[in-house]
């Protein structure tokens, strides 16, 4: 039942140049962190393997960024986050399962839950405004957030792109809130309404009103050909510059809104792929992608021409899985575009949780290497604080992320043997594969996932069968029931909430209640 | 020897109907406080009166906003700050006395001090960065500062226009890095380069370098004809706006850069002082301020209509004295402009530090009512933070000044018999009365300043003589000799720096060593 011992596998990629980047840092010197999270990005949007083969999608997509980072870094196969896009960034900022800190679906207006209809559940009073670190604002959970203690730490803490901690209207819609003390285009919304310049970024100015995810704070960019991805870099490498100056170790949060939809077209790369021979659709979501490989490029490049890479840990993340549910954006076939991952943002399955990460950390990282272990995003949380040698930890919230220093070491380590769990008491828009309101559990080789509006369970052995094409539930009931009892008394264990049955009002069964 | 105790006195000018704004607030809830502060602002800048009796200068500017306040607040006729704007602001940030924080003189260029060339004297390593929230920052000094508490104690933290608490590059210059959740406008420098928002508030687009004082932030009112202090005031307004749907008390320091130099005309305003008979000039700075009154009434405006002015308390302050040394922008005879108070900005004489205040806090402060009890500016950080109830305070730096809610409430103190200090071991860019290297102790009606230069010391009964026009010293030694030594002793006990002469590279001796 237990996964085989993943080993730190290196990577055949990997340049022996890159060696030279093992030289220790200063121990007094706390490292600048990059955190480079990525909107909605699948596993497989990247010409750099995730899995332990080449696909047809790394062949299609070019991101020569990701892979310099990996030749010079430890890329992670199993780095899991929540199948949404609030969830997964509230766990990164504080810690927590989504179960416990209940912003379990996407936030963008005060009070106002934004899950899909549903025929039969009614969901439960979940935070739908997010977190802030102020007591008393209704549906929200009040914590010491990550920046706040990189900020309180010494840290020079600087947020460009996308937050979505918050709803509109209340604090944590703001990234200041937060002990940001720059904030580049940040504020409640959880997509952008337009990469194009020349559409304001979905800002109106003639007398109508904007959308709410019209983004801010880029107006000098407003009516010019800079594509959203550019503008965001060009102000962040400003911000790096200023960090230079101040004199303090800075951390960066850089959360592009790609490779979100809109799938507007970057043109600075599309004919290549249209030449290449893909549709304009599949053609415009490579330019996305590629945009955000060179924004990280010029980071990198950035850090080199500073004399400040050897200092610095760049952790690169997504916040879910790649979207792949509608036929307005993307070719079909659907529900395949993170092959060979099941379905893709918003699902259970691995094609909705399982992300891109590479971490480069000169000196402790082995340039070139793979980790086979699993973690998922709250474990974040104490890593980023290890990392910036952070002994002040007071919060207000229970921590349930563990650090991965050690992964990062490459020691070797019982992390797969500790279970994950994902909750989603909820209803997303779209509909797929593994699309529901589910609780889920993985330990070791085996996942099960818990549908409450059936009470279905499916069981996968990920290890042999990473598709989740074969539900073995019925033939390892021993499995299903140790899973479903583990599940459930977690679940308790946190206070998760969970939906009601509408047609007569009671709540759904726990998972080992059924 | 001792001041004759002042009692809270009814003003003139007192309505009987602003009483009605005496209903004591929900004690449970926490006031929203906003903290008015306008630049360089002198004690007779206005026509409402700090003095007992009403000036030529009062009948020429017209606040009637500061009326308002006044009529429905308490006035303070014996405010006292500093004579320069960085060491008023950092000791308002941080509860300490100048000679302790260091942050003397004012403050611009990184690791650069802006004291005027003196033929005799050497000043110390002052700190010319200003202070910031980060250990090992050269030239500067740790705190905790006012606005972080009261960001970390629920309140949400408005920063709007000037900031002055630390030279460019290092982490001072950012009001974000001192717990400001919002900034408008704030940055390094402590004047502006012009108020006209044709100029773009002296930002250069023309590929030429900005000059350090063209204010950040503004950029939607480039090139339109909004005057500074408004495109300020709408600004503040909007976050006002914000606030309010926050669901948390609100702190707004509305830090004006009126008045400051250039005094640049505000047409608004400026015909009407012409046709009064005033020169270009005067009238232009009478301008000036009536435009500052008018943003305190658009504040004052807006707390009524969201029916929030019952429970926001309203602090009215200056940084130092009304700016008399130059006739690029005054007219002749200078040193007179904030009569009866001899000379002004850059003074140790009362010109220089003695600024108009009011307090309106309903339910506390008696409406219409004067305050003769003097305090010093660092008397705002413990204060403020009694009225926002915060219990946590916990600072990295020493508190010097003390509470001064009993004079709020009304209540009788024994605070003239405390001696306040200021300590400039500079020496500022103009020249006038009482504008030299000095320190200076108050202590009842009697004050005593030390030039450093000259071992000169100066003796005035402030109470007989608010013009300082006659040195008592030769008739009182035993006077000097105590105020000597009892500044002498306040000075070596915050271990304050010394100048030195720069013939001997002797250190100059305290004022009770000569």
């Amino acid at each position: 039942m237990i996964m085989k011992s993943f080993k730190i596998l290196p990577l055949a990629l990997a340049p022996l140049a890159g060696l030279s980047a093992t030289n220790p840092a200063t121990p007094s010197e706390r490292p600048n962190i990059i955190l480079f999270m990525v909107d909605d990005m699948g596993w497989q949007d990247t010409s750099h393997p995730f899995w332990s083969e080449k696909t047809v999608l790394n062949e299609r997509y070019h991101t020569p960024n990701m892979e310099r980072l990996a030749a010079n870094g430890m890329t992670f196969s199993q780095a899991y986050a929540n199948s949404v896009s609030s969830p997964t960034r509230v766990s990164l900022m504080t810690g927590m399962n989504a179960a416990r800190h209940r912003v379990t679906n996407w936030t963008l207006h005060k009070d106002k839950p934004t899950d899909r209809e549903s025929e039969t559940l009614s969901f439960p009073r979940w935070n739908v405004n997010g977190i802030c670190q102020i007591p008393d604002i209704p549906f929200t959970y009040e914590v010491t957030s990550l920046s706040q203690l990189l900020k309180n730490s010494v840290y020079h803490t600087i947020h460009c792109g996308k937050a979505h901690w918050g709803a509109i209207d209340t604090p944590g819609e703001n990234p200041h809130h937060f002990g940001f003390e720059v904030n580049i285009a940040g504020h409640a919304g959880g997509g952008i309404a337009s990469y194009h310049g020349k559409q304001k970024y979905g800002n109106k100015t003639d007398g109508t009103t904007s959308p709410p995810q019209a983004v801010p704070g880029l107006e000098k960019y407003w009516d010019t050909d800079t594509f959203a991805t550019e503008a965001l870099t060009i102000e962040a490498v400003k911000a790096l510059d200023k960090a230079k100056r101040l004199g303090q170790p800075f951390y960066l949060y850089m959360a592009h809104y790609a490779i979100h939809i809109p799938i507007d077209t970057d043109h600075r790369f599309y004919q290549k792929y249209r030449d290449n021979g893909l549709s304009e659709k599949e053609a415009a979501y490579a330019a996305l992608i590629e945009g955000m490989d060179k924004s990280l490029g010029d980071l990198m490049d950035w850090l080199e021409q500073n004399e400040l890479d050897e200092n610095t840990v760049i952790i690169f993340m997504s916040d879910n899985g790649g979207f792949s549910t509608s036929t307005w954006w993307r070719d079909a076939p659907l529900h395949t575009k993170n092959a060979p991952l099941n379905s893709g943002k918003g699902s259970a399955y691995e094609g909705g949780i399982r992300v891109p990460m590479i971490v480069k950390w000169p000196g402790t990282t082995t340039p070139g290497t793979r980790c086979d272990d699993y973690l998922i995003i709250e474990d974040f949380f104490p890593t980023i604080l290890d990392v910036a040698q952070v002994k002040s930890r007071d919060t207000k919230q229970p921590i349930d992320g563990i650090s991965f220093i050690p992964m990062l070491k490459g020691i070797e380590t019982n992390y797969h043997d500790r279970a994950l769990y994902w909750h989603y008491p909820n209803l997303w828009g779209n509909e797929g594969p593994g699309i529901g309101t589910t609780s889920t559990i993985r330990e070791g080789d085996w996942k099960l996932i818990y549908y409450y509006e059936t009470g279905e369970k499916e069981l996968f052995n990920i290890h042999n069968d990473i598709g989740e094409a074969i539900n073995r539930a019925a033939y390892e009931p021993r499995i299903v029931q140790k899973l479903s009892l583990q599940l459930g008394e977690y679940l308790r264990s946190v206070d998760a909430q969970r939906p009601s049955f509408k047609q007569t009002g009671q709540v759904c069964p726990w998972p080992d209640e059924r």
